[in-house]
């Protein structure tokens, strides 16, 4: 073990000179075609430029759709970033955390203003951006229903819950405990509980403890947010949190079918390195990296919400939280040995197995639920420095298959293979499951299959409907964290490379198939659901929709009601909007005054969105068919301005304008 | 003419009721494709999936670079959008007057908050978004250079400048005349001047004055900012606008070749509708669409710019203004009649022909350059309302090409046709120029040549190097305004459909390609260069650079050097970053503290970019390799933090955390 970690400390340091974690291609056809001249490449793979243009319309010929959405995190960019399949084209960027005007997301609009600050971290700062990890759609027994997906915010521990119906953010809750999350947002198979892991350990309820009392005061933290299908908000009251040793908890899964009502988390650090080079410790890296074995958090979610139910929990910043020693006494918590700095926990489709990889191991080790249960039943238990028990590593152990360098996450196909991203090699695995998933393939149980090699260090992947109780197969993408060569230089800052592999066959048939730059963000892990079962709106149900609230809005703005009413320096509009016209249209008020302005789109039309905008006043709306939208402001700047429609909406567009006038 | 407005008033109003603007496909491969299962999809078209997969790796393999890189404006996303051809994938998003954390841009860095604060239109507002509209690539002789990018604001009247170095922002002006433009950014052909002109008007230098007043207060405005090449930034202080009548100056376009030293722009609106139906007074839709004829403003850029320099101008707002009537007297400026409500003047590759698109006319108006020159020789003028000498239509008009129902925008090919969209219609007409163009084509000069239908409204085109004085043809892009079904619906705020056009033929040859969803903001206009020409670092040229001023910063940190300084309540810090290590690390300080920071990224391997974020302060910056950037803030908030790299860096990336503790 110990020269297996030189080895791969080696490896890791050799990067720092020249990029060469980047493992050259193996895919020698498209290295060959580095060039960048149309004609050139055809003739060097004889064909002709028509051959190119046919097989662009073979491919993807105007119109067709796609087959899968892929929901990508957009990691620090804040957003949720959607991705057909297998065209692998930009769908839409959802903005989620951070401000985006074409959406007409936190500039201006009440509504998305007022999300905005209920999530905020804290009281003296603004935050307006996040670092979006786990993208989880909500699920019914298991698998994806198209109905909502939830995003977590590495950097401020926070949970966003997002509609399908008509694809925007509802709902930002800042977790009260924490300030770091990362095994978040999954969610159980009926979307009962979104579960938020923490990451980087620190005093609960955001107190200040300097970092000598780690120990003692520093904790990590798991919480399920309690999500209400009915009015598709996460119930704050509702929700609970556990308290955790302060070892980094990393990713979480959710157990399903055979392993409903349980829920597994990584961690790192258990070492409790507290970094620190100046003053004689470790340094991070080596710090979290100096034993051979973390612990698996194996949660038992449904005895743990009885617990916080029946008032077994301390308030923390209002919050309730199972403390350490009600989760240890009442048999919540175990801890099950998984070696090394692991990265991902992966349950697979039956619910019967967890899959971790140790990124400094080679391999991926699986854990049996069943024994699992077996192990806890019979007690014999070690405990970590807190008083948790852990489980007997051979006890819950059901095999360990070696797949290569930087082992990280896993997803499923149909075949009963796994998949698990090799980052240090940049490479694909796949590996054949045993257990009841042997009769699927021809290969033995637990042994890697084959490997396709990705360009270049590969962070996720997802499969289609890979984290669920049924997955598809078929595609596969690799979200590969850098592109070197692989794409037109356009700076310093480079896209990432997302890859689309076929799974479709068996053996040693993966093949690539495409690559996607993402120079929009930096997704951080996707989830791959058919297209066809989503089904969202195509124009709001009614005129006056409050999507906030997905209902009618009493006080919309209706067609032969619109006005501007003055009460003393209080100015409101009721104002409608239609190709192409603003009525009433031309606004004019005195400087001082606060203004408080609602504008219905009236259209019914399919795609007859509306911008408005109110330049010199941070003022940009995206008004769907159908939808009301309110904002407010003080008009503190005096002079003309001409607010006008930003989404050209017809050949009179440029004409749907007003001039607003402040006068001094 | 009246007959026709009739129709296509009726042709607008009945949009609002279906949607039927949009023109139904004659793509009929296309629409019977709007199925979402690969496998039926390619039995109904006698394929195999084995054929779709061959021919997705055909069209483009792993690796293979883009022959093109288009430069869209991403509209009220306030950015610009880089897409590779003929692939079509997003390689990047620049964040240009809208905040970007992914990119770091107005998340903490300092060069980047003093950019944005730099090109705030007012005082009392803080502004962070802009609406992008007409991306313009810097050219040496008329041809694109890849130096530089600029790129307007139509909401605030704003120009900034991105380096093609690094694609980054470096700086943005705003214009201290007019709230809102429409005709920039456009260059002169050695990129001497950068042409932005004014879009609704108003009274200049932002003042304020009752819309009653219109006629005598508010005014349009051409402004030419000087470009220095060298700085790579615009000299505000040797730049100078030119008062207009109160039309509204819509889009420009500077001469080349036989009229460089020129510039042309639109006009709508000559009628001087204000709007306020609720006033008597006609809506602007009717309004500004009253008069059969518009005025294109011929300006003399280079007599304009000795005018300027001699001093014959007025400060507004602290600006150089050549007065109207200096303008006037000084023959600076002409118009000439253009048929109706002009939406684009583009000038053929030759500089010798101007083409005007009137959206409430079917035909393209053709004007003679050297037919211009011999009427304003000739002086046979009238004059509108304000003085402006008006040449005689009759005089000047070269010829005229009926092209169908709402044209927009022209672009030019290598083979003497221009490419005309058409909004109504949703179609690319092509066309065959005349005059010297005409040898180049079998078709007579000055004619319809073929239509391409496009899905849906197409408001600009591009075509490949379309701008120049040698376009190099092949491609075209669509940029369609509506979707409506083309993509699998991801809810009611639809993207636009970019459709990849083969031009490379002649005659009616002209083929659609490709659909491309643009979900990430509404471009306006793009720009098409030779991926070739440009030339970026892939790294920073040295350790400690400084973005900002493209040179080595003499306060970087530097490896060794490292340290925390405090002065009193003022802590600076000085930090390096390299694969997985902040350092110093732990940074300890008490509430209250005034925190100066600097991180240089001190790696040296392409792709290898750090991120840091400090969670709770709104902080997320992105450091590619050779960056050094520096943030401050005041510590309002107390608690223990994690910075962290926020760019997925190495294997031990997650390790590359540092504990920053704020004691109350």
């Amino acid at each position: 073990m110990l020269a297996l970690l030189a080895l791969l400390v080696a490896a890791i340091a050799s990067c720092r000179d020249d990029g060469s974690t980047a493992t050259p291609s193996t895919d020698t056809a498209g290295e060959a075609d580095l060039a960048s001249n149309a004609a050139d490449i055809a003739a060097a793979r004889g064909l002709t430029p028509d051959d190119i243009t046919a097989a662009l319309k073979t491919y993807m010929p105007s119109g067709r759709h796609d087959d899968y959405i892929m929901f990508a995190s957009g990691g620090h960019g804040g957003q949720l970033i959607l991705v057909g399949l297998p065209s692998m084209r930009i769908l839409k960027s959802i903005g989620v955390f951070t401000p985006e005007p074409w959406q007409g997301w936190g500039y201006g609009s009440r509504d998305s203003m007022e999300i905005l600050a209920e999530g905020q971290p804290n009281e003296t700062q603004t935050v307006l951006w996040g670092d979006t990890h786990h993208p989880a759609l909500s699920e019914t027994a298991g698998d994806y229903d198209g109905q909502f997906v939830f995003v977590n915010d590495k950097a401020h521990a926070r949970v966003a819950v997002v509609d399908l119906r008509d694809f925007e953010t509802k709902q930002i809750v800042k977790n009260p405990i924490a300030m770091s999350d990362h095994g978040g947002s999954m969610v159980t198979p009926d979307t009962e509980w979104i579960v938020e892991g923490g990451q980087y350990a620190a005093p609960l309820g955001q107190e200040y403890a300097p970092i000598e009392e780690y120990e003692a005061e520093y904790r990590g933290m798991v919480t399920f947010w309690k999500f209400d299908r009915e009015s598709g908000r996460i119930l704050v009251e509702e929700s609970f949190a556990m308290e955790l040793p302060p070892y980094w908890q990393d990713l979480c899964d959710a157990g399903k079918l055979v392993s409903d009502g349980w829920v597994f988390c990584n961690s790192i650090n258990t070492e409790m390195a507290t970094g620190g080079i100046e003053k004689g410790n470790p340094p991070f890296e080596a710090g979290v990296s100096q034993r051979d074995m973390d612990y698996m958090h194996i949660i038992n979610l449904d005895k743990a919400a009885e617990v916080a139910a029946s008032g077994q929990t301390t308030e923390i910043n209002g919050f309730d939280v199972i403390m350490l020693d009600t989760s240890i006494a009442e048999g919540l918590l175990y801890f099950a040995p998984e070696p090394k700095s692991p990265h991902g926990v992966d349950v697979t489709p039956g619910g019967d197995f967890l899959v971790v990889a140790g990124k400094l191991d080679p391999h991926v080790t699986v854990y049996s639920f069943a024994k699992i249960q077996e192990a806890i039943a019979g007690g014999n238990f070690t405990a970590d420095p807190y008083g948790v028990p852990i489980l007997n590593f051979d006890e819950v152990m059901e095999a360990q298959v070696e797949l290569g360098l930087g082992p990280l996450h896993t997803q499923f196909d149909a075949q009963g293979y796994a998949y698990t991203s090799l980052f240090l090699e940049s490479a694909v695995a796949r590996w054949a499951l045993g257990g009841p998933y042997a009769d699927k393939h021809p290969e033995e149980g637990w042994s890697l299959v084959s490997k396709q090699p990705v360009q270049y260090n590969i962070g996720h992947l997802a499969a289609a409907e890979g984290d669920t109780v049924s997955p598809d197969g078929g595609y596969l993408v690799a979200l590969n964290k850098w592109a070197i060569d692989r794409f037109t230089n356009v700076g310093p800052l480079l896209p990432q490379n997302f890859q689309l592999i076929d799974i479709a066959g068996t053996g040693d048939t993966m093949q690539l198939l495409y690559d996607m730059p993402m120079g929009i963000g930096e997704p951080h892990y996707a989830q791959i659901i058919k297209a066809d079962k989503l089904n969202p709106w195509e124009v709001y149900p009614e005129v006056g929709w409050d999507p906030r609230h997905q209902q009618v809005d009493p006080d919309a703005p209706k067609v032969g009601e619109e006005r501007i009413v003055r009460d003393g320096n209080n100015v409101e509009i009721w104002m409608t909007a239609v190709r192409s016209h603003y009525t009433p249209e031309p606004i004019e008020i005195q400087q001082g005054d606060h203004v408080i302005w609602h504008i219905t789109n009236t259209e019914r039309a399919y795609d007859a969105t509306h911008g408005f905008s109110l330049p010199g006043y941070n003022i940009q709306l995206s008004l769907e068919p159908g939808e009301t939208t309110t904002f407010e402001f003080t008009a503190t700047e005096s002079g003309v301005f001409t607010y006008y429609c930003t989404e050209f909406c017809s050949a009179l567009h440029l004409e749907m304008v007003g001039y607003f006038t402040v006068e001094p």
